[in-house]
């Protein structure tokens, strides 16, 4: 597995931003009991969630698991405003694989409740990242292999080929609501499968042939910093 | 009106992230007819966002007009996780006086469809922003007066005496939930008295005795880049 693990710390330590589509796969929408969406749903996630292979995804308390959505991450390499879709793959500084770990308790209320997402998609930690796969090494990212294992049993397995919207739209489409500046992400969304995954177990997830990843799950500790 | 232009230039350009609260003052919660909230309402907003006095607020097509908060902007000076009421001031690195601008249309629509506010919030220019305010001009936050106007005609006028979760909590409790970093913002919500501001209009803000800010407002004029 090569990657490219200071070009990652460099570009992605840059970002301030990750901006998160849901919804971008029609089977995980259904699973979901959601409608297939006309415009891409998005939301943010701070970049102080990211965590890197090898690290621990903390469960906050008082819950006892978070869902797992494995996703392909394309990190953006220049700043991209009103970028048409034709020029679009030219602002791509690389790719990385991403789980976006959702709270989907907290989730389903705000939902209910017409409030954000952000207390169930931003916190510490609920970002999994991979090193960068820079542009070269995947030279077609619309026919990508994504899976997630929990406890080494398959969950999650898709390919970026059933994207609803592909990355050249939502790059198009991203920037011409919000500049993406360099480092910034795009988490393009999950297939179907999404499920929990528990304190105690293991999440293995990858792009085959590309990369893998590896993250324990452990309940948050929290100290107060008096 | 003295004020640190350098130092906002420098803390709030490390940002990378505006986490802003909603419904915390009980008069603009229940002129939207929303309840109060047991815990606060929390949503992100990108930097990218940000636009500086004396700039141009762009309302994209093809809305005629955005609503505007005006809020109290707390900039983080330091890493803060976890961190207690007690000690909570401590981190704080100045203020600012910020609006958060809206597509009202598109929250509400986005409400009703359980969806995440990002794109009704977080565009280019939705977060005006004045100079950095520091702690010393700013002896005590919970009682500043924010006011703004509309073709030079009172819109909106409160206290901070009012917000119903104070600073040390909000910082408290969302450190909790995600690291805060030197350059994030607090935005801690609007008093009553928001509503529309027109394509053609102007709007100056302040914080009496503190800051004043200058923006017009304009149609988004959009050249996409091919
Ligand atoms: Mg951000
Ligand atoms: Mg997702
Ligand atoms: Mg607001």
């Amino acid at each position: 597995m090569a990657t490219a693990s200071s070009a990652y710390q460099k570009l992605l330590s840059m970002g301030t931003k990750i901006v998160a589509v849901g919804r971008n796969y029609a089977a995980h929408a259904k699973e979901l009991g959601n409608a297939v969406p006309k415009e891409p749903v998005l939301f943010l996630k701070p970049t102080s969630s990211y965590v890197q292979s090898g690290g621990t995804i903390e469960v906050p308390h008082p819950l006892e698991s978070l869902h797992y959505e494995v996703e392909l991450a394309v990190v953006i390499g220049r700043k991209a405003r009103d970028v048409a879709e034709a020029t679009a793959m030219d602002y791509v500084g690389g790719y990385a694989l991403a789980l976006d770990m959702t709270a989907r308790e907290i989730q389903s209320a705000a939902k209910s409740a017409g409030l954000p997402w952000t207390v169930s998609k931003g916190q510490d930690t609920f970002t999994p990242i991979s090193s960068l796969l820079t542009k070269a090494m995947v030279p077609d990212p619309d026919n990508l292999e994504l899976w997630l294992k929990v406890d080494g049993e398959i969950r999650q397995q898709g390919s970026t080929r059933d994207m609803i919207f592909k990355i050249p739209f939502l790059i198009s489409h991203i920037s011409s609501i919000m500049t993406l500046l360099e480092g910034d992400v795009i988490l393009t969304g999950t297939p179907e499968g999404v499920g929990p995954v528990k304190i105690g177990q293991e999440i293995t997830a990858g792009i085959t042939d590309l990369v893998d990843v590896k993250f324990d799950v452990q309940k948050r500790q929290r100290t107060v910093n008096n």
